[in-house]
């Protein structure tokens, strides 16, 4: 039986491949879903893929998880330096979790350079574009 | 005629008594509203119980209590350190605030320590476990 | 053919003239809302007017402007503080944007003399109390 | 047989109901001791009630409780911000501990933010005022 | 009878429009002098305009509005960020005081998003331009 | 009938004089103490004179001070770097206080450039050796 | 032949008495200056009285000061907190320097508890009121 | 033709699998070489392996790959937090830079939550264990 | 004749031996007193044995030995990191001064990473357990 | 035709050679002066020399070269710690600037450390004395 | 058999003896090796003993220990403040690890209060000069 | 006879003139030697010329200079903000010690703005490019 795996996308993601396209390209979110669901079949994993710009809703999307997947991928965008509650959330569950950012953080403002979730994240991404996606669903094989 | 008491309760509460036990204890929250109620009715308070994953959510129920309640008991969560909207929804507010944590967040991580809440909170109370809310009732007899 | 302007405000916003008048003042939201239409019409600007507790649904206003209007005026009010999911919100906007206060916030508490959504704003203004919106407004001329 | 708790009370505590009545109100140590013996008696406990404006007095009280009592309810006071030595002395305590601040200090000066004693007891309470001390003692039943 | 509002510009003003066109824009100061009187005319207000290098001056014009302005709009420059002596000048002064920069300051340097003036200030305006002095004055009406 | 001032010394100023006479000078605590005194007569004030290594007793003499004094000199040596204590006792009493160091501290360690008493402190004087002393009185006339 | 003291008073004590009188008290300059001439009279000092709203004069008035003058009483007032020049001067100095506020500096805004004039004062007073430049004055004795 | 990567790996790494198992893994270097050269085949790369424990020979190592390589995958290890060396060395090297670490980084001491190489790395990669290095390769296809 | 050392211990060592044996080992104060006496003796070095929970009590000692001792050993204990009233006691003091801690304190919270007393001491000692007092004894032969 | 070069210095620089000649040296700004022109004859440059004690003169000097120099060699002395308004002159000079100081500035207070002037200064020199002067007019060649 | 421990030493002590020698003393690296290898004798301990200017050098050195010795004994002068590398080293270690500094670096500069080293060595000693290695070669017995 | 003067290069200067050349200009460092060379003769000083990308290198070759040069002229590149074994190797040498920077560090990332060499450097130089080694030159005639 496959594995289901947990894909969340935090605020703005939707907009994925309409804004800022020379930091984050021009594939759309539907072109990374494709991408990973493609890629997840190659792996035998499932995937439940999830976008919501409203904090609550990633912390209720995670408390689904618990009951059905194995892991998570978990891209928080603005979330990952604000939100304790999605940490909280992920403290919570007890399977992989895999934190990913499309661009390289790091080379950012100093605020994006903290993240609440890596103090939970098994491991973590930055700066592979949407190829990072596929990259770490390789982690929950 | 019986005060009414707001019983919040932030993000992640919905869990209680299903992650991390060690730290949270074994009672689930529709436990501690029963205690909860049991204890008020001894007291001659009338309870309306809440939980929310949505920080818009509590600042709403707070704007409601504006009209209605004598007390607000807050378990703000992971809200409590990141909410500035939820501060300025209490500064709003005129009964008394009573702020709860269910673990001493004196031990946890170093971003637990500063709450936002405690700026308008008139009484704080932290690693009582669930008899907290048993307790902090008392404040508003 | 007249341009759209977005007026946005934060949490508590409704429950202007309602709370703490003495910084605030008396007036309500729906009394801002008509100076600023009627200012709008003398400049020969459109209004769409909004106002949300959720930091979620600021966000998707603003993703909403992106494709009708040609500014944003906004009083982020709490999430100034706190939102980098509004910045990034923001940042994908590509119009103009002015940032409001209603109080001077540089004389209030510490954390509020930072604020995210500075770093994208065009113009920023605080203390002109509600008279900013309609100086604001003309920044859009 | 009843469990043993000692109740100890640090510098200036002495002049409760005598200084600031407006932060600390208007009962003094005897009033507290009585409410104490009081409560203490509906719920099966004995009492060791203590005052000192010495550091190393508290920390010598401390020492003799290991031997004696199940339980230490302290109201540190000034030696909160400052005593590593009372830290120190409850670490070599095996009971339940408890701490207790009259007033919220997290609304007074950002020095008195911080605890040593937080790091070591099992439970923090502020801003109950006098009825504090009976609540904490509940949670020695 | 029409109020005198003192229009106070600090160091390197009198270079408007001369230097860094991309940020300050085209116009000097005497273009800016021509539209506050203009507006002043139409809000009936008296203007005294002034500008200096020297903080000693700036000091010594504010107390020269103490017997004379109903307020004073001013531009620091540079001595908004180094300049207690102004704030104390300003202190002295008991009319209404707006703070206005042209550029939006907290898109520059660090040091320049700390402001000693906004500590006294009523209200702070940044990065209207040079429109933003028209606005300003309608706050004295 | 003549005011009582109690001059209350902190920490190894009983070794005054003894001790670093480059930074304290070669008077003995005798010698100020009866200069004092001297000073004291021709001012038409009583004195109490007291030294204590002892945070607890400095507390408590503050304490004493509460019902007989009019005012208080105190130059807390070591103490007023770390003692809240002394600071909640001063705090406690309603007469004058006068702070006192024999160095100017300012000129020291980073640490001995905190007060906690300039908190409470009506006026502070620092370096004038152990005239300061009779100069400090001058406050109590 | 008589010592001759510069008495220098930094930015906005110009103002003295006629601003905020329930911090600074009702006293002038002029009448300051008239205690500080019949004190110094008694003591045998003449007195050299200046007051500037400029940095740079101070200075120049510090370097005239080389050549003539015994010791330097200096009430840098907002000039205390920002002026490096005025310590650099004072550094050129030979003779001695009090420090003297008329104010408790130190239960004022954080930035007024820095001085970079207590580098060089051999004698700091603060919170005298007025009389402190009588006190001070004995320094020079 | 094939592209052509260096893998550098920096002090410490050859203890890999001989060292705390359970935050290395169990696989010594050689192993990881042996993974890289297979992956590497698959997606057409030629691989240059190395270890130093000098930071000066990872220096001179990035110097030769300006010459010859189309990409560096390095593994600082230690040099992470402490080598501007490496960081100005990497600078002047043109091509693909991807950072990896085995461990997640940012779960451990602070001081290995900064590194100077992520300033100039395209992507990061922690806590992926050695299959990161698998990874990371296909960053250069 | 022999040289006379002091052996000066701080708070809560009276309970050495009697808690937290894996951070402190299993002997008492007095097996240490003995251990030191038996080397003191083949060093030729005579031992004055103290403790006390009083800063105060430890700072009169340090007072006492400025007569009689050659030598001073003190492990501070808790007052380590906060009493400048031993420091300054110490500078009193013309003899060597050798500081021991039993655990190696860089390991253990950050507060007690940092010592006032390292100011004075000529060396200091951490984390050699009981068998240090032995050590630092050779110091003063 | 010759270049001409600003000779800028700031504060307390007209003391030179008659303070502190421990620090810089014995020679007078005359000569200076007088060593700078020479050098400029064999370098085909003309020199405007100027000292101020006043920020304001500086930057309206600055101002003055904006039209008239090729590059400014200035030693702001005082100033480079604290103005703003003179790196917001230079700011609007477009020729060479070169920022001296005659002491190693990194080897004296922490406060000197930094330097306003720095972010503008094509290049920087400091501790080679008046020497200085001369090295530095070679970058204007 | 007798157990092996290695005795490293960090950059510049090869000049031990020539150099500051009102810090370090006046013998020579040599002379401590003689004073090591005597005292070795008399515990039945084996001395490898090494010193190097290179961080990758003493980082092998100490990966060559983990088969051979039973301790190792670390004066890392200057890398003690720098070296990641040598505390992964260290902590990839089995055998007890003693960090010894000649002088009390607690007196120095700032930047050399901190150690890497300490969080993994089990005890560390500063300024018993040479006599150092003596004593904390006892805690190898 | 001539003094020799020991020109030293840290990291990455071996490939000056091939990297980032509008930082760093074009020319190599054997164009910058072949410079040094011929100024050199013109002072009458002898030149030791060296590169290296090894900490320890330039440790070594400072210990060389102390035996041989009259002074150092260094460079030391990323070593600047992180080797203390530098600093303490330019300690232990008695000559004169320049540093220099080919770039204006002081305009580039917050870290390159500390230098612990300048802690010891005589005289410091930034941002005149190579021409800089050739002023340098002149501080040793």
């Amino acid at each position: 039986m496959s594995k289901l795996i947990y894909v969340l996308n935090g605020p703005n993601l939707n907009l994925l491949g309409k804004r800022e396209p020379e930091i984050y390209g021009s594939e759309t979110l539907a072109d990374v879903e494709a991408r990973v669901r493609r890629k997840a079949a190659t792996l035998g994993l499932e995937i439940e893929f999830f976008q919501s710009n409203y904090e609550g809703a990633i912390v209720e999307k995670i408390h689904e998880a618990r009951e059905r997947a194995a892991g998570i991928l978990i891209n928080p965008a603005a979330y990952t330096h604000t939100s304790v509650a999605i940490l909280d959330a992920l403290n919570a569950f007890d399977g992989a979790v895999v934190e990913l950012h499309i661009s390289n953080v790091h080379q950012r403002e100093a605020f994006r350079h903290h993240s609440y979730v890596s103090a939970r994240a098994d491991a973590v991404m930055a700066g592979f574009g949407t190829l990072g996606y596929e990259l770490a669903l390789e982690h929950f094989k």
